[in-house]
Parts: C-alpha cells; structure tokens; sequence
C-alpha cells in the first residue's frame, strides 16, 4: 500500500489554484504515493457560512486522520509566519504521531523576519532578550518559524526543508516539496 | 480531580510574561482547574539553539499530553493571524479530542483584518470571490480566523470566546479568558 500524504498549504487560496494542487498530487503520485488535499472533496454550501466552514473543517480532518504523513507548506503566508490553517494541520498530525514533514520557501530565518517587520529597530534588553519597539520578545532558536513547528515535526523523524524561491514564485515554485518527497520515499518506505 | 488546562498563548513573549502567567494560572485555578503554561517548566540551556528549541518543543507536547482541555489565546500576533506556535498547540490538542476552548482581544472578524492588510485594495473575482490585489482569495465565513481554528474547537463542544480589548491592552486583558474559563466550569466540569 502506498503512504497516504496528506498535502497541507495555502495553495487553495491561489489564483491557479487548482493546477497548483493538482501539480502536487501528480508530483506526489510520480514518487510513489497517494496524495490527499485539502479541496480534493467539493463541500456543498450550507445554510451559513459557519455550517459551511465547520463542514470543510470536518473533511479536511477526515483526511488527515486517513493519510500515514503530511507535507506541510509553510511559506510564510501575508505576513511573518506561516498560513494559520497548515499550522493547524501540522500539530494535529504530530499529535497523532504521523509522519511530519514541512517545506518553506523562503530561505530567510524567522528572526531576521521578524527583525524586518520592526524595521530593525529592535534591541536587546538588561538579560539579553531581542526585542522589538512594542517590547515583545523575539525568539532566537535559528529556525524557519516558531520553534513548536520544526521541532514538532523533525522530533517525530520528520524534516522540514528550506527552500528558496525567486520572489514572484514563492507560492508557486515545488523544488523544496520535491526534496520533501524524496526524503520521505528515500527514509520512510 | 481538578481539570487541568493547558493555557496556550503568546505571553512568555511580553515584557511582564511572568506576571501574565502567573495571573492566568491564578484565574484558573480560582475557578477550580489546575493550570499548566509553557514557561511553569524551566528548561535548560542545550549545547544549541535546536537542541534548546527541542527541548521545550518536548516539555510543551509532555504538558498538553498531561492536559485535559486547552484555553489558546488566539489573538492576533505581529500581523493578520494568531501566535503560530499557539494555533500548533490547538490542532495538537483537538486531534487529541482534548476539550478545547480559545478567545481573542480583536473584535475585528478576520476578513476585515485581511482587508485591511490589503488597505481595502481587494476586489470580487469573476467567480464572485474576494481576492487581494496579489490574486490570493480572501476567507469569508465570518469567523476570527482561518476556519481550521474555531471550528476545531466548537466542532469538539469547546468555544471561541470573542473580546474587544482596549489596543494598549490587547495582550494582557483577561476578560474573554475569564469567559472561557467560565463557560468551562459550567457546561463542562
């Protein structure tokens, strides 16, 4: 039986949506697996948008208990860190001890990018601590994001890969979710 | 057996963090739970900053492993979205089908907030979806964040308590955690 991957990203709120995500299930697919992704299954619309979400929230994790791993991308997503929803997805398949797995595509550390949100107006305090002008601390673990992401998912076994994408490919460019897949084909079948 | 509560949220990383902590334990354990916080657990320098961040990462998974319920602070955190780190701890907790309850300080839905990174420069595609002027969709359930979120909760009995905290106080009001708590004591103990 092929591993059953479930492919959690930001990709459904992309212009090419669809190919993106069809892109990364054929790739998926190719190195031996089957791939499960959010927006796989058409939720009908409900009598509101609460219902509506709660029913796609329910699909999703339909999935995700179904799929053995999870390739998160987490390319940070209109801001500093990455897309709340594959955060979400992320903790909830290192909870049930799946196989972890997660990619960004900017290779820039997640203290030099809060460091550019201040503006590089932060400093440190009396103990030592980075902080920025609004006084809150900046975490220095030399990671990709907060340190509760990589470490959930490598402590697990898992690897997460830093990529680094040209500007305008950032949500679009699949070579650091490649190398996921080949570490996955190479280390966990 | 008082239950025990894992409060998840970005206080470790305010100016007065010990103070915050200490006062939301206090509040817990008023209203009769026993609270457990990332930060009760001193954790000790490693020979790196990874080994260091994955350390924590295991005495903060041992805690919520420990907890019966989590109450995450979801307010947004140097942008648009929640703490990722806490959003982490929420999936970890639901897939865990831990009782799970979360709150904001920004009365703001999370649509607005979106709209408002893009200063209102978003536009309905022809498909009748709003995108921002970077082409990628915008949520609109009316929900305070990514629908993974609240409807990981309240899907599982928890809630998302809603506050409207002063701006300076966005941080440190307790009103909506005391809610939480609240709506806990009563409908789950």
């Amino acid at each position: 039986m092929p591993l059953k991957i479930y492919l959690a990203g930001p990709e459904v709120f992309l212009p090419n949506a669809r190919e993106m995500l069809d892109r990364k299930a054929a790739m998926a697919r190719a190195a031996g697996f089957t791939p499960l992704s959010p927006g796989d299954l058409k939720v009908e619309k409900r009598a509101t948008m609460r219902d509506f979400a709660f029913a796609i929230s329910e699909v999703n994790e339909r999935m995700m208990i179904e799929a053995d791993a999870i390739i998160a991308n987490l390319t940070p997503w209109r801001g500093i860190s990455a897309d709340v929803g594959t955060v979400y997805e992320l903790g909830f398949m290192c909870a049930l001890d799946k196989i972890a797995y997660a990619y960004t595509n900017v290779g820039k550390r997640h203290f030099e990018r809060v460091a550019d949100y201040y503006h590089g107006r932060h400093a440190r305090d009396a103990s030592g601590t980075p902080r920025g002008p609004d006084g809150l601390a900046m975490e220095d673990y030399e990671l990709h994001d907060n340190l509760m992401l990589p470490a959930g998912a490598e402590r697990r076994g898992g690897k997460v890969v830093i990529g680094n994408a040209p500007p305008d490919a950032v949500y679009t460019d699949t070579t650091a979710f490649a190398a996921c897949l080949r570490h996955i084909a190479e280390h966990r079948t």
